[in-house]
């Protein structure tokens, strides 16, 4: 196997990284696409290898008492595996955006202006427990043409390196350079500092994982940051909310998948639709056994709710738990969100078109839903193939990010001789 | 006249801010740019007023000794106040961004999605001397939907304490809240701190000045922040240049206005080329009176020159000097770009198409020239009509920033019920 050499800087890595993005974005997509293919095949050769490291996460988790849902996503199989390879798979069949010419026009004076998308060139992406972050990432990163930095949680420690070492291996048979894909080995936390004020090596840093994590990053980096992430998600039943609609929603965007940040965690109910509607309600929390953290007026109508302290407004439970709140209008479920709301996905349920428009115009949320579950932020729902995160701030990429979140653009002017 | 509150807290000028941007994210353009019109008209009413309070300044300036350039930048004049309102004007006949419906599909579930351009929301405004930034800032925040905070340089306290005055008192006789613009009357340096981390309140911080201002805000602000303006711009003469196109582009970059930040800074000459040309190179330099800083090799052509310091090579000089390099091919040329440029604006002079390719594929810059002056890396020169600055950073907007580049995008989702 290919070893990673531990005493290597984090600074030399970055520098290294930042040779090998200058040479891959030479590349065709075409060269690209195929590298992505070897790395897919070399992956599934080498399973065996990736899950007796994998073994050795697991031994530590269980040595340190991690929790079910924690040794779940660690956990790798024959399955998982052969899921990363087909996840390469899938990226080496999406459009390869680099190179595009977003817009062009000529001055007066003939100078030719043409904005083309280029790719950001090194993104260190600081993950938590999934192993799988490690190749998911790299591929998308490969495929816009970007180097990547991987640093990822202690806890997966072992099988990340053994996914790194498989895929230089992989990288060795390609023309895209091993330099491209560097993996920090070393799990102390000031490796992950120093990866914050990189600015000339590193153009971009994406955290992934708990709330903490991404704090820490935004907080401590001058590299510029792209927040992914936490989703306080709500929905809104309005007074004119169909009751089929409403019900099915609420239970789709609270136990569909409730670790998953596009999972609704509080549900801010209108007076007069809890009045028509309470038993519904009362049976469906009952039925999908969800726990509830409510208001006054909550406590007064469902039955087993616990009041909710003012931390369960701002909580992402995660979990079969929810807040509820009865409001007595849309201004009053708007003034909630604008506090409470984290900017990922907001949902309104109503009838109502003139509820909708003020729902849409006045909520500051990525995705903002009339009628749907929240579940659908998603870059698999949406339809752009894969994402490397999704976006809760404003600046450069907004929702789930596919590829042309990991591409900046440059002008390229071609002149005769213009001057001003 | 409308006094600004010197006793109110940034962060409630800040949040007051954001309640003024909510309503005013809900006006028609029309709204807006009758609103901006009226900003025109009453500030060249208030000439006066205006002028009045820049003497104040200006004696200030005089009292602390200013050169003259700082005090030319600082100084206003009935045709500088006629001059805002005419931007103002200008921004008004502007398309608006928002609203736009940039993509919207259609899933095979119904659920139809729809990628909206809102405002960003609140603008944090921190810059130096001029005055007109006061002006210019607040015409394209508002046009594109924002509310801004303005944070100018005690320079100029009064002079722009009285433009805003006079601007609230016309934002009276609009629709937009007085609230959108919010001024930061208190000159000491915690005032602005506390906006670097006023994430919940403001959306995006743009500094413009030097490059210690530009550079304390990257450091310290947790609020998202658009990089801009610090050019260090080269200029590569390539074996195979024109004579007169690299004479008439170097005269051009270096001295049309050698105070900008798209002005060249450094030149890189083929060793090949300034054999033939050194006669030509040596009487421009005579002629417009510039200072040269070079390498050994250019000590040895140039008469005069004076020897490069390492610090050259990094120098904005921003003014009648330039750093010389004797280069032996585009690589060594890129090679010094990738060290000391600083992703703005970089020029390549040849008549040879593999060195131009070579050039544009791996100098990583806002602005790539090919026998063009690198004076054309500004908004108005290449049509944006206006700009907020230039960036010079990749994420976001990348060189001049127009009205699209204050705004971001909402996912709005319409269904029936769809659940996933």
């Amino acid at each position: 196997m290919v070893q990673i050499k531990e005493d290597i800087s984090v600074k030399q890595q970055a520098v290294l990284a930042k040779k090998g993005a200058k040479q891959l974005s030479l590349l065709t997509t075409e060269q690209k696409n195929k590298a992505l293919l070897t790395i897919a095949d070399v992956l599934e050769e080498h399973t065996d290898d990736i899950l007796k490291a994998n073994e050795k996460d697991l031994e530590n988790g269980k040595e340190k008492g991690f929790d079910d849902a924690l040794m779940d996503r660690l956990a790798l199989s024959v399955e998982r595996v052969k899921d990363f390879a087909d996840g390469l798979r899938q990226v080496s069949k999406l459009d390869d955006p680099t190179g595009d010419i977003l817009t062009e026009w000529t001055l007066e004076n003939g100078l030719n202006v043409k904005q083309v998308r280029v790719p950001l060139g090194v993104i260190g992406m600081i993950y938590e427990a999934r192993p799988n972050v490690t190749v998911d990432a790299t591929g998308l990163a490969l495929k816009s043409g970007n180097a990547i930095v991987l640093k990822g949680g202690s806890s997966a420690i072992h099988s990340n390196k053994a996914i790194v070492e498989v895929m230089h291996k992989a990288l060795d048979k390609t023309e895209i350079p091993k330099e491209a894909v560097q993996f920090i080995a070393s799990t102390n936390r000031e490796a992950t500092q120093q990866l914050f004020t990189m600015k000339e090596h590193i153009d971009v840093l994406i955290p992934r994982g708990g709330a903490s994590l991404i704090q820490a990053v935004v907080n401590n980096a001058t590299v510029p940051v792209l927040e992914t992430g936490v989703g306080n998600c709500h929905l809104y039943i309005d007074e004119h909310a169909d009751v089929e609609k409403a019900i099915s929603i609420l239970i789709n965007a609270k136990t569909d998948r409730p670790a998953v940040c596009n999972a609704a965690e509080t549900v801010l109910v209108h007076e007069k639709w809890l009045e028509q509607n309470s038993d519904r309600l009362i049976q469906a929390f009952k039925d999908f056994n969800i726990e509830v953290f409510g208001d006054e007026r909550t406590l007064a109508t469902i039955p087993g709710a616990k009041e909710a302290k003012e931390a369960d407004w701002a909580e992402e439970y995660l979990r079969l738990a929810i807040a509820m709140k009865v409001v007595s209008n849309v201004d009053e479920a708007i003034e909630h969100i604008e506090v409470y709301g984290t900017k990922h996905s907001e949902a309104v349920i109503t009838e109502d078109e003139n509820v909708v428009k003020k729902f849409m115009a006045l909520v500051d949320a990525a995705a903002l839903y009339h009628n749907a579950s929240t579940r659908f932020t998603d870059g698999g729902a949406l339809g752009f193939g894969a994402e490397i995160g999704i976006s809760t701030q404003k600046l450069h990429a907004r929702g789930p990010m596919g590829l042309p979140a990991l591409t900046t653009i440059k002008y390229v002017m071609s002149g005769n001789g213009q001057v001003r």
